[in-house]
């Protein structure tokens, strides 16, 4: 990697931050430049315009997440532990990846949905990039015998992101510190529910 | 109610459309002039303030939430229908209350979580008091015998709004047709956990 590439990812790896906490309308070059003590002219270099500037933090922000939450979840065992490592590792996420004003995503999710565009593009191949690992590991759960036949791997994914959701929005609006100890209960009835009777 | 009155819940109903495309930070005093063809003098007279603008903006939101949501969902009898309704009631309410960039409760959430405030307070005491008419109806039906005694009214509410979360995530960003029938399939699969066995 070189000087110019290091650059341009610690340069990425403060607007995740800055995103989180203002949102992606809020992350402009100039802000970025303030915040950094770089020159304007110096960023614009790197990423030409506001647009491009929110999509590569997106791409960063989606790099980050494979490292941290889904390449450890895969290295544990096929079957109901890799469902259940990747919820785990989610939980870690807003904290392993510093986002102080909470998970970029989520954030993102709620300012894109009404602004077509390359960003919300990227988002919502993100997004279902993320939704298709877990409903992934959960076919392989039913594959397995883990999981009953019956389980519909989508519907799993749909209702372990709404989970990820209402924690977010526990902890980040309603400051509720069970927030973490709710959306393990959850997880834990959704897992029940997918779990194959032993014949 | 007077005219004066009158004039102040159309203005504000209008807010609510744009506050759903915009965010409330997008709606301001002048912005709302030029949508509505009125003078900013004239809304200022109404509204002093581009936080007074939203939190009365948040406020009537509301009070539309209760008479399309929870008041017809608390006719509904006592027990297991009544929980049912509630949530067959939220999922008309982005249609039956004119909000063309979705619920304006969950754009606020994303938006306010970071900005202390009196918008924010709001927010915080409203969504509080969705989640408590929740978990009250599902203690009912817990006294009713519907549901087990084993159910936490509290973490039933959660789960709920999760699912009301990912369903609106799922139909704003990803535009997916299948939201609401993964929404009912889902809190199907929460109601027959919590239901009685009968015995």
């Amino acid at each position: 990697m070189g000087k110019g590439e290091l650059t341009r990812q610690a340069i990425l790896e403060h607007a995740v931050v800055l995103a989180s906490r203002v949102g992606l309308d809020g992350l402009t070059i100039g802000r970025l430049a303030l915040d950094l003590d770089l020159s304007k002219s110096g960023l614009f270099a790197h990423f030409r315009s506001k647009e491009a500037l929110q999509v590569q933090t997106l791409a960063l922000a989606a790099e980050r997440f494979t490292e941290i939450v889904i390449q450890p979840a895969l290295t544990a065992p096929r079957g109901e532990p890799r469902v259940q490592a990747l919820f785990d590792r989610w939980l870690t996420w807003p904290r392993e990846f510093r986002q102080p004003g909470g998970c970029i995503f989520v954030a993102a999710s709620a300012e894109l949905d009404d602004q077509p565009g390359p960003a919300r593009d990227l988002l919502v191949r993100l997004q279902r990039d993320w939704l298709d690992v877990i409903a992934g590991a959960v076919k392989i759960a039913v594959a397995e015998g883990d999981f009953k036949k019956s389980v519909d791997p989508a519907q799993f994914a749909f209702e372990t992101y709404g989970i990820m959701l209402v924690t977010h929005f526990t902890f980040r609006l309603l400051r509720d510190p069970q927030a973490g100890e709710r959306a393990r209960q959850a997880f834990s009835s959704l897992l029940a529910a997918a779990r194959a009777v032993p014949s």
